[in-house]
């Protein structure tokens, strides 16, 4: 009993920053991660794991080279490793992200967009 | 873009039946499940791996040999791995859970509560 429950809200309340993810839980070698996202994100991708989003509110979209997916509260996606894909908010979302950790938030790619991988609230 | 979004209130449509975790996701070697729960489950453990909860809709909790968590909707907790845990819900409860494929719901534990472990919806 050594680990406190997690109170998704209340930890959403603990930053402002878009784009850049926030460990809130670990299992094993995985990590939950909170993010606000806002405007467009980098076309990238993770060349050794899956990534899971999951809407926990508003509305996103995620850009892939063939196609488009529209996710709404309480939808989920999991993008396959080694799929590029561009994630987008036409208005403030907040999102839950599954991912191994240290994943690199821009994938391949390293800009002013990429933020630590490890950052808990 | 292989993959389909998945709606989490859809898919707890589609089944009704108590303590039997139905698979709506894998990433890499993990699985998202949902279940429906109500009553008493057993004590037990998973000896190879931490769980995650995640209380979608309802109310739980967890007793633990030393103490009990209460969990109510948008809140999460880590059950480590190799700790005895028994999970309880006074009304029905809907709930997420992150673990490895191939985990036994009852742990170490085989008895009549016991159920496959990748049924998806």
């Amino acid at each position: 009993m050594k680990n406190k429950k997690i109170n998704i809200i209340e930890k959403l309340k603990k930053f402002d920053d878009y784009w850049s993810p926030k460990v809130i839980a670990e299992m094993n070698d995985y990590q939950i991660k909170l993010a606000k996202i806002s405007g467009e994100f980098i076309w990238h991708c993770h060349e050794s794991t899956d990534e899971v989003f999951f809407v926990i509110d508003g509305q996103m979209t995620i850009e892939f080279r063939n196609g488009i997916v529209e996710l709404s509260e309480g939808e989920m996606y999991v993008v396959p490793k080694e799929v590029e894909h561009k994630p987008f908010a036409e208005k403030e979302c907040h999102i839950m992200l599954i991912e191994p950790r240290g994943i690199i938030n821009t994938g391949d790619i390293k800009n002013e967009l990429t933020v630590g991988n490890d950052n808990w609230i």
